[in-house]
C-alpha cells in the first residue's frame, strides 16, 4: 500500500511542489529533485539549478513517447553509425549502473530565444506538457505535427523516456518520477535534476533528507516509490 | 592588435582562470564563463554550475572534429528522419539568433560513475582535452578508435563544435571560446557555461561586468576576440 510519504509527495505534486526521490543503496545513489511537468515556472527552474545543479531533464511515459514519436538518442546514435563510424566505437555498453540510458532528443520550444534562460527553458517544459496532455488524447499523426510545428531540437532541455513498462525492468529516476506524477492523475511528465554535493560527489542521501527537511519537501525512496505504484496498477 | 584585455585574459585561460565573454548587442547577449578545458577540475565544474547556472558545454576546433570524428547534433538528427519522420518536422530553422546550432554529441568518459558529478564531468573534460591533444598530432583513425575505447555517448557533456572557420561565418560563443584557447597556444577547446540572472532572464551584461570585477576576472566582448583573432591569423 502507498505509505504516508508517497501520499503526502502526491499532494505535493499537484500543488506544484518539489518531491526528493532517493534511487536505492547499490544503484545511481543519488537523489533528484521532482516536479510535475504541468507545474513548471521559471521559478521552478531557477531552484533546480541552485539547490540541486544537475542537468535538468523532462520525462516522457510511454504514451507520450507514442503520440510525439520520441526516440532514445542511443537509437539515433546508432542508427548514424554508418555515416559517422565513431558513433558506434562510442556504443555506451558499458553503463555501471543500468542497462540502458534514459537519454532521449533535446529540444526547445520555437518561441524560445537562445533557450538557456530560466523563462525560456520553463516555456519549454510547460508547452511540452501542454502539447502531451493533448497528443495522447488525439490520433492520425497529430501530436507528431504538432511537435514540429511547435518544438525544434536539439535544444537546451533534455528528454528522458522512462522505459516500456515503468518500474518493471527498470528502476531510474526517469521511471520513479513519472511513475509518482502518473499516481497523482497529472500529465505522465515529471522535471527532475540530480543534487550535487560541494564535495565533487552526488549530494549524500542523509544531506538531501536535510535539505528536504530544512525546505519541508517529501523525501522518497525508489523503494517507497515500487511498492505504491504495484499496488496502484493492481487496483 | 590584441588589447591588453584579451592579453590579460590568454594569461588567465593558460592559468586555467575564468574570463568572461559577452557574445554581442544583437546577438543571443548573453555572458558565458570560459575555462581552458585542459585545466577543468571539480572545482571548476562547481563553480560554473553554482555562478553561471547553464548548460556546461565543451568546445572542439575543426581539427578535433576532423580527429575524433565529431558530427553536428543537428546532422545525426535529421539523418535519422526516414526512420523517424519527427525529427524531419523538428528541424531547427527558425535559431532567432544564428543560422545553424553548434551542438554536438553529449559524451561521458567511461570511467564515470552517473556521469554528472562535479568529479565525473571534471573527469570526462579533462580526458577529452588530453585525448584531443595527441588525436591531432596521430593518423590513420588513431583519435576515432581511441575515443570509442575511453568515451561513450550519450552523456553529460554537450560537445560543441566550431564552424569550419573560425569567427568567419559564426560568432557565437562556440567560436570565442576557441579562439581565445587558440590564441594562448593551448588544445583547442574551451569549456563555456551561459551566466543565468535571477529574474529569468540571462544575467545583463552590467552584472556579469560587476561578477568580473568582484572575482578579478577578465571581462571581454565578441569585438574584442575578433580584432585579436584577425591579427593573429594574420600573423
Amino acid at each position: 500500500m502507498a505509505t504516508a510519504g508517497v501520499m503526502e509527495a502526491l499532494s505535493a505534486l499537484k500543488e506544484g511542489r518539489f518531491v526528493l526521490v532517493y534511487d536505492a543503496d547499490g544503484r545511481e545513489e543519488e537523489t533528484d529533485m521532482v516536479v510535475a511537468s504541468e507545474h513548471v515556472t521559471a521559478g521552478t527552474i531557477r531552484t533546480l539549478r541552485k539547490d540541486a545543479g544537475g542537468l535538468i531533464c523532462t520525462t516522457a511515459d510511454p504514451k507520450i513517447q507514442e503520440s510525439l514519436g520520441l526516440p532514445f538518442l542511443t537509437e539515433l546514435f546508432l542508427g548514424m553509425g554508418s555515416s559517422y563510424p565513431v558513433m558506434k566505437e562510442l556504443i555506451p555498453n558499458d553503463i555501471p549502473y543500468d542497462a540502458k540510458s534514459a537519454f532521449g532528443i533535446t529540444i526547445n520550444h520555437r518561441k524560445t530565444f537562445t533557450g538557456i534562460t530560466d523563462n525560456d527553458r520553463a516555456l519549454t517544459i510547460s508547452e511540452f506538457s501542454k502539447l502531451a496532455k493533448e497528443a495522447i488524447r488525439q490520433e492520425d499523426g497529430w501530436g507528431k505535427r504538432e511537435f514540429g510545428k511547435n518544438f525544434r531540437a536539439p535544444g537546451h532541455i533534455h528528454l528522458l523516456n522512462t522505459s516500456k513498462s515503468i518500474l518493471e525492468t527498470r528502476f531510474g529516476h526517469t521511471e520513479l518520477a513519472t511513475a509518482l506524477v502518473i499516481m497523482a492523475g497529472m500529465v505522465p511528465s515529471a522535471t527532475v535534476c540530480e543534487m550535487m554535493g560541494d564535495d565533487g560527489n552526488a549530494l549524500s542521501r542523509e544531506k538531501a533528507k536535510a535539505y528536504a527537511k530544512a525546505h519541508g519537501l517529501v523525501f522518497l525512496t525508489g523503494a517507497d516509490v515500487v511498492s505504491a505504484w504495484k499496488e496502484f496498477r493492481k487496483g
